[in-house]
C-alpha cells in the first residue's frame, strides 16, 4: 500500500536484548534499513566509518547543527551523537523501513520532530528477568546491576509516551512480533493516503458508468 | 500482554470479500469471536436465533434500547437491527477479539461509544478489481453493478475514518495480515497501562535493592 517507508524508532531497558533484535530483524528480512549515527567520538578498533557511526570532526558536526542536517543530537561526555536526516530521508524514499535505536531523551525529540515516526518500546517479560537477565552476564558488580536497575525504574516513566510495547521474551518470536507489527502499521490510513485518493478517485469514475 | 480481548470493527465495500475474510480468520484461530446481531426481522429459512441473529420482538427490541442493551442500533425497511452489549463485553472479558461486521454508520456510532475499539475498512486492490468482482458473480445486472459502485463511491468517504485499512487481494495472505494487524494493536500502549505499572513497580522494588 503506502511506498514509502516508516521511522521506527526503538527503545529498551540495558540489558532487554534490543540489539540482537535490532540485528535479527534486519538480516532476516530485506524492507528494513538501520540508520546510523554521526558522532564525534574517535572510532573504537574495528568500527568502521559509515557502519557503527559516521566519525566527524567537531567542526564538522556543529557544521550540521548549523544547516539543520541533524533529526536530533545530544552530547555526552564531551562528544556529539546524532542522526543525519538524509540517510534516514533516502532509505524511507526508496521504501526502506528505517530503524532508529535510541534512548528516551532522542527518541522525545523525534517524535516532536518527525509525529508519523513509530515508536516502539521494548520491555521485558517482567522485571525480575531484566534483573536476572543482567546477572546472568555475569561481567558486572552488584552495584552496576543495581544502577542498572535504578536507571531502567526512571525510563520506565517514557513508556506510556511509546506508541507500542514489545516484550521480548523468545528471540525469533520477538522479530517476528517486531516484524508484524511494523508491516501492521503500514495498514494504518494515515499512511495510506494517497492509495484511498485514487480508489476514490477511480470508483467515481466507474459509478458515471464508464 | 494485555489480558482483555479487543473490539475489532469491520467494514468494506460490498464485493470486497469481507464476510470470507472474516469466516476464514475466526475459523483458523481461536482467539477471535463474532459479534452477533439482534434483529426484529423474521428468520429466514436455516437460520439460527444466536447463529445469524438474536430474533427479537418489536416490544423486546424496544425494550434493549431502552435499557441500553445495545452498543448501536438502526433500523431498515421497518426493522430494527442493533448490537447487543452483553455478548460482546463477555468475550472481551474472556481475552476473546470480538469482530463486528458493520456497515460505516454503524460504525460511526460504536467508535464513539467505545473509542478504544480498532476499526478497519477493507478494499479491494484497485476500483476496476472491485468492479470486475462484482461482474464476475455474473448475478446482478448492469444496473445494480453501477448502483453498488456509486454506493462504494459514496462509502469511500468514510475510509479516513477507520484506524487501519486493509488490501483483500489474496484470500490467505489477507486473513494473515488481518490476524497480525489486530495482534500488533494488541502491544498498543494504551491497551497495556496495567502491565506497564507492575513491571515498574517490580523494578521500583529491585531498584531498591530489594
Amino acid at each position: 500500500m503506502s511506498d514509502k517507508g516508516l521511522l521506527v524508532v526503538i527503545s529498551g531497558f540495558s540489558g532487554v536484548g534490543k540489539g540482537t533484535l535490532m540485528k535479527e530483524l534486519i538480516s532476516k528480512y530485506n524492507n528494513y534499513a538501520l540508520s546510523v549515527s554521526a558522532t564525534t567520538r574517535a572510532p573504537r578498533e574495528g568500527e568502521e566509518n559509515g557502519r557503527e557511526y559516521y566519525f566527524k570532526s567537531k567542526e564538522e558536526f556543529e557544521e550540521m547543527i548549523k544547516n539543520d542536517r541533524l533529526l536530533e543530537y545530544a552530547s555526552y561526555v564531551g562528544n556529539y551523537y546524532g542522526t543525519p536526516k538524509m540517510y534516514v530521508e533516502d532509505m524511507m524514499e526508496k521504501g526502506k523501513d528505517v530503524i532508529l535505536e535510541i534512548e528516551v531523551q532522542g527518541a522525545k525529540k523525534i517524535k516532536e520532530k518527525v509525529p508519523d515516526a513509530v515508536t516502539v518500546f521494548v520491555v521485558p517479560p517482567s522485571a525480575e528477568e531484566l534483573k536476572n537477565r543482567l546477572i546472568g552476564r555475569g561481567t558486572e558488580t552488584k552495584e552496576v546491576i543495581d544502577a542498572r536497575l535504578a536507571r531502567a525504574y526512571e525510563e520506565s516513566f517514557a513508556m506510556e509516551d511509546y506508541d507500542y510495547i514489545l516484550v521480548n521474551d523468545n528471540l525469533s518470536e520477538s522479530v517476528q512480533s517486531m516484524h508484524s507489527l511494523i508491516q501492521s502499521v503500514h495498514c494504518n490510513t494515515i499512511y495510506n493516503k494517497k492509495f484511498m485518493n485514487n480508489l476514490r478517485e477511480d470508483m467515481k469514475r466507474f459509478s458515471e458508468g464508464e
